[in-house]
């Protein structure tokens, strides 16, 4: 009686999914496929109110790389959006100032510009308006605007950089000029030519059966309800939890996401949707960052936010297919970084006291 | 009366001075200096022990970014000894596992192979001895052998690697030949061409009168004695203090340098002498990282070494030849690492009990 009910799920399973795959031709696939996502362009977008150019672009990258830019003089973007891996840090949360750990799990950096908002609950509308946070935030770089602009104008080469990168602006060295070279940096942070995208450009071979029985599955199943565009989310809110909320350790009570933004009672445990390209790279998963299998992550969405209990070969193909959209890791060539001078302010590792607890931590 | 007296130091000073300039011509003055130093090479030189490859030095520069040798997954080489910041962290000792920090500043990696041996006690007699040190060191990366190569051996690219780089070898991850790629990666960080190296290949123009002026105090004063060779500097053990013991502030007294590897008496406040190219960039100065001030670091050397005050344009002109020593700065492409897997050791990030009383932190 088990044996037989085993079987008959399998015949209903094998009903529902392998004809999607056998009668769909990898035209059709496409088509299908091109209705959800977008080839991931390989020049730099254009960004609203910063013009993008090679100088502020450079600017960028040392800014990226600069841990003067935080209070401790060891802490730059670069410590938790790692250009090497995936953009992120491979950790749950991040480490930051004084060792403390952040609340959310890093998202990369990686085509972040792409997304509609910036963090885990779309605080930010852009990239220059994220880059201010975690300079700022106590428990990342713990600087401030005045610190952080003092320790720029300290250095000449800086300060030429700014004047080269800003032309025409009477002083250009601001924190809103800083958050903007950042941003204008970032957006080279593309990551194209995903096997992926290979596909949708039209090469049938680029990807196996089994990852186009994953892409198959990755529509029919309602995972672009939320991972769609070019990005494969990071344009749209959703709850966590729609059908089933998953256990306190993925979805700590503490964190209602967008709610702490909006304050408003139908976005608790409402989260920007990830965007999915290179997740391969970006373990642990979840804002919690408390998922470390791709297969597990995969899983946990198949219950909580469409209801179902996915199949060991539906979560694997679908993981497969999920690994198809690494793309080329940005080239970057590590940045010279100005000298300090005698009025660069000191680096200052002291700890803080813990937050009081009416101020809730920084987040990601 | 005082402003005589000052009149008269200024006339004694011009005497003692200007002649040795003014006598000495550009070739008289290259044929001295050719005598205590030598140009940097621009060519990676030959390792004993270790033949240098590309595939070792591209395996090398992976590791030397690499945060996963750390026990928490956030540290890596480059944390403390930036390639962007002069080959060190510009801190005045380096923030390491759970932000402590270490006893000593972290010396410049950069043309670190040049000297005769690493570390400010000499302790290691060379890079891949040295590299060893820092990874295992509890206020360092905190990290083992045996996680280090749990860690690399989990990631099928880190194996093929090693396999490539170590070729003939049966089992090539080892915690030796992490060490050895390591040091071929470091031994590419040499900075060439600085000025005074084309000053000492026949280019009477790139140095200043004033920077001639330094370079010729430099020699004169004595400096040389423990500066001199290919790095002016790191190749000889000579007490901190060997006329006049600084201020504690400067030389900690709970740290007896060299006696501490040798255990011999006279070895008390022994340390290597630092080598100074790069020297502009590598503030702040002393094993203590306590002087930031290149300035300063030139007159304590002055008091506590040569038993003279230094007059302040002699200090000025000293500053100026010894900013001539900065060469041209490494140029590397951010290594793209390779992605943990389900048997990678995951990040441990709790802090460690603080060491007991009698085992003495590591050092650099």
């Amino acid at each position: 009686m088990k044996l037989l009910g085993k079987l008959l799920v399998s015949a209903a399973f094998l009903a529902i999914t392998v004809p999607a795959v056998a009668t769909q031709t990898d035209s059709e696939l496409r088509k299908e496929a091109a209705e959800f996502f977008e080839v991931i362009p390989s020049v730099i977008p254009a960004i609203k109110d910063n013009a993008i150019t090679h100088a502020k672009i450079e600017l960028g990258k040392k800014l990226f790389f600069e841990p003067r830019l935080s209070k401790s003089g060891f802490i730059s973007c670069n410590s938790c959006h790692n250009v090497g891996m995936g953009g992120g840090d491979n950790l749950e949360t991040s480490v930051g100032h004084g060792w403390q750990t952040g609340p959310r799990n890093a998202p990369t950096v990686l085509n972040a510009v792409f997304n509609t908002a910036q963090f885990w609950d779309g605080r930010a509308a852009d990239l220059k308006e994220q880059a201010k946070g975690p300079i700022q935030a106590g428990v990342e770089m713990a600087s401030t605007p005045e610190r952080v602009i003092a320790t720029l104008k300290s250095m000449p080469r800086y300060v030429e950089d700014f004047k080269v990168a800003f032309p025409g602006e009477e002083d250009p060295v601001t924190f809103d000029n800083v958050a903007k070279a950042i941003e204008a940096f970032e957006a080279t942070l593309v990551t194209p030519a995903a096997r992926f995208d290979q596909f949708l450009e039209g090469n049938d071979k680029i990807l196996t059966t089994e990852e186009k029985q994953g892409l198959s599955l990755f529509m029919e199943k309602g995972c672009t309800t939320c991972h769609n565009g070019v990005n494969f989310g990071g344009n749209g809110y959703f709850p966590f939890g729609m059908v089933e909320k998953p256990d306190a350790s993925i979805l700590p009570e503490n964190d209602p996401g967008r709610y702490t933004v909006t304050k408003t009672e139908d976005e608790k445990y409402v989260f920007r949707a990830s965007p999915l390209r290179n997740v391969a790279l970006t373990a642990p998963y979840f804002h919690s960052g408390k998922v470390w299998e791709l297969e597990s992550a995969v899983r946990v969405m198949g219950t909580a936010q469409l209801g179902v209990t996915l199949e060991d070969n539906e979560v694997k193909a679908i993981t497969a297919f999920l690994k198809t959209l690494t793309g080329e890791q940005p080239r970057i060539e590590y940045p010279i970084l100005p000298i300090s001078t005698a009025t660069t302010p000191k680096p200052e590792l002291m700890i803080p006291p813990p937050p009081a607890p009416e101020k809730a931590p920084a987040k990601k």
